[in-house]
């Protein structure tokens, strides 16, 4: 099998950053991540990226990531070899051996976690994920949207506690994930949506921790060039910036284990005197200015600091700080009415319909 | 293997009757619990009841219940053969077959939801349990007390799922199956504590399901000559009648997925002008006559009604009935350091120390 490319511990900076980028706001927090990822990058080699093409249709291929509210996960540094464990049991309880790590979402920390795994295991890692970005809960998958069933799952702590879940819907994965999850002390390591190389060449968002790499790398140079660096990730997404401003007030639970909230944005610049709202539950859901929806789920809001560009998240938006708001569209197959009835905003719980978000538009 | 006796569905009767009574307050509906053990007999035939000692030393045994609280439960009926479902699963994952199943804890329907395992699945029941008597926590188990893990451990719900523990402890067991159990609707059913035949002859309470079916046999029989049914259950404890009263006020909560209160009952007869408060937390836990602790857990406080001799558990307790107070010593092994380190008062939050309670010391 080809190797679109090997990743190296340098390699992990800018995926973390692009993962943050793509997480719109949740995934968590990408320095966690990237620190986990080299960390089992330098004690067990690189990882091969790898395309998804390229597996056989009766491969088995693993999905993996960290389960649980970014506010906790800062808080209590995960040891990341327990996503190893997690794939062992996931192994086990199938009876076979897994061919490849999968990268269940996009985000500052799940675009890397795989990357523990696929080192640790020496396994190689499918170029791709199953959102295309960040969601708050488990069955918010192109791999469901597929009719892959998120169990058999194994979850596992850094105390040495496994569940191996089987449900009858992804739903009830979620529920009880999400419980099991609170009780490990509020974050745990996820092997599941087991699926055959068959299913995966139709499921798997295509080339996102290329995307990620890439975003990060772009970022990067800016900042060395002296460039803009938020143009070169607007560049880079065919993204819109939607927003100018100063972040005013913040308000922010955490609920049953997700981070819910919604931050105030006065306008600076070309647009002083207006208003930006965004709903965030771990990810930004949805954006308003001066009242008027602008951007809904499952289209994509990322807010970067406006002198930097590094991303921000949910979690880590506060008072007073600069900021610039990017939307542009969501993979494909969120756009569908399967997509909707899982990611759009009516199941967040607004009374929204989803209007695809048209980048540059009004140019 | 011989059988020490064949259970049938009138048995059945005795048997949920006998286990309420030593389930003191805990340990389910026995009029549920009978239901479905009759039902599962009738449709796949007798239950043999065995002596542990009857096993090889390398046989697997696996003790088998539900879980969660009995108020839920008495809502919403479970079919049952969900217990089947939880055997085979743990046959699964340990990828070997049950040779017998065993009682987890004595209550109105864990003493007879090992029936509906036993009979759907072909196999003897071990005759014995691990309590002796009903508790609110799955890790209070004298299986757990002889090193035996409660995991691996798999709940099933009668909606189609499961859920496979491995924990670091028995605590963490308890923690994790709470909350699936809260989620999967509040009940829960089992198989846990897989064991080997040799360490089942050392850590199982004997006897327990031949004295449920003698203790309900009496009962019934008593009634039947028109004799005194609470003497008649008395006699057959040894116990010593603490109380006679009238109910005049109970407090129950249900928290986190137990039933926790108090009951005032006012004397009447020899006890007119005392009061007695019996503090439970599923099962009745601690017996205070005028303000002076006379009974603690885990010795044995069950409450029958005056007139018919029915055991009546604390979900059931109510203003206005009749009741009479037996108490009488717990099982030997519950008296150990070991043994109060799991089920004594200062685990259940009480300030007290135990002290073994005497029945009819003072006669």
């Amino acid at each position: 099998m080809k190797s679109i490319r090997t990743i190296d511990v340098a390699d992990l900076e800018d995926i973390a950053i692009g993962g943050a980028i793509l997480g719109t706001g949740g995934g968590g927090d990408p320095y966690i991540g990237k620190l986990m990822a080299q960390q089992a990058i330098r004690r067990h080699g690189k990882v091969r990226l790898v395309d998804v093409d390229d597996f056989d249709d009766d491969a088995l291929v693993a999905p993996v990531c960290m389960m649980g509210a970014p506010t906790v996960m800062t808080e209590k540094l995960p040891q990341g070899e327990e996503i190893v464990i997690a794939l062992r049991k996931l192994e086990k309880f199938l009876g076979r051996k897994v061919d490849a790590v999968l990268c269940g979402e996009a985000g500052g920390l799940n675009s890397t976690t795989p990357f523990v795994a696929a080192a640790a295991a020496d396994l190689p890692l499918v170029d791709g994920d199953g959102m295309g970005r960040a969601f708050p809960e488990l069955q918010m998958t192109t791999f469901g949207m597929h009719g892959v069933s998120a169990t058999p799952m194994v979850l596992s702590d850094d105390k040495g506690n496994s569940v191996v879940l089987e449900t009858i819907s992804n739903r009830w994965t979620e529920r009880l994930a999400r419980s099991c999850t609170v009780d490990m002390g509020g974050s745990a390591l996820l092997a599941f949506y087991p699926m055959s190389g068959a299913v995966a060449k139709k499921a798997v968002v295509r080339g996102t921790l290329s995307l990620c790499a890439d975003l990060g790398r772009k970022l990067r140079e800016a900042r060395a060039r002296h460039d803009d660096p938020v143009e070169a990730i607007r560049a880079a997404l065919g993204a819109e910036i939607i927003f100018n401003g100063r972040v005013q007030d913040v308000l922010r639970r955490t609920i049953g284990g997700f981070a819910r909230g919604e931050a105030q944005i006065e306008g600076l610049d070309g647009d002083r005197g207006h208003k930006m709202r965004i709903a965030f539950q771990n990810e930004f859901l949805i954006a308003e200015r001066d009242g008027q929806t602008l951007v809904t789920t499952p289209d994509m809001i990322t807010l970067l600091e406006a002198e930097t560009g590094a991303p921000v998240t949910a979690d880590a938006v506060r008072y007073g700080i600069r900021v610039v708001a990017l939307a542009y569209p969501c993979a494909d197959q969120w756009r569908t009415p399967e997509g909707l009835d899982l990611v759009g905003p009516r199941y967040f719980g607004y009374d929204l319909d989803f209007r695809p978000f048209v980048a540059n538009a009004m140019r």
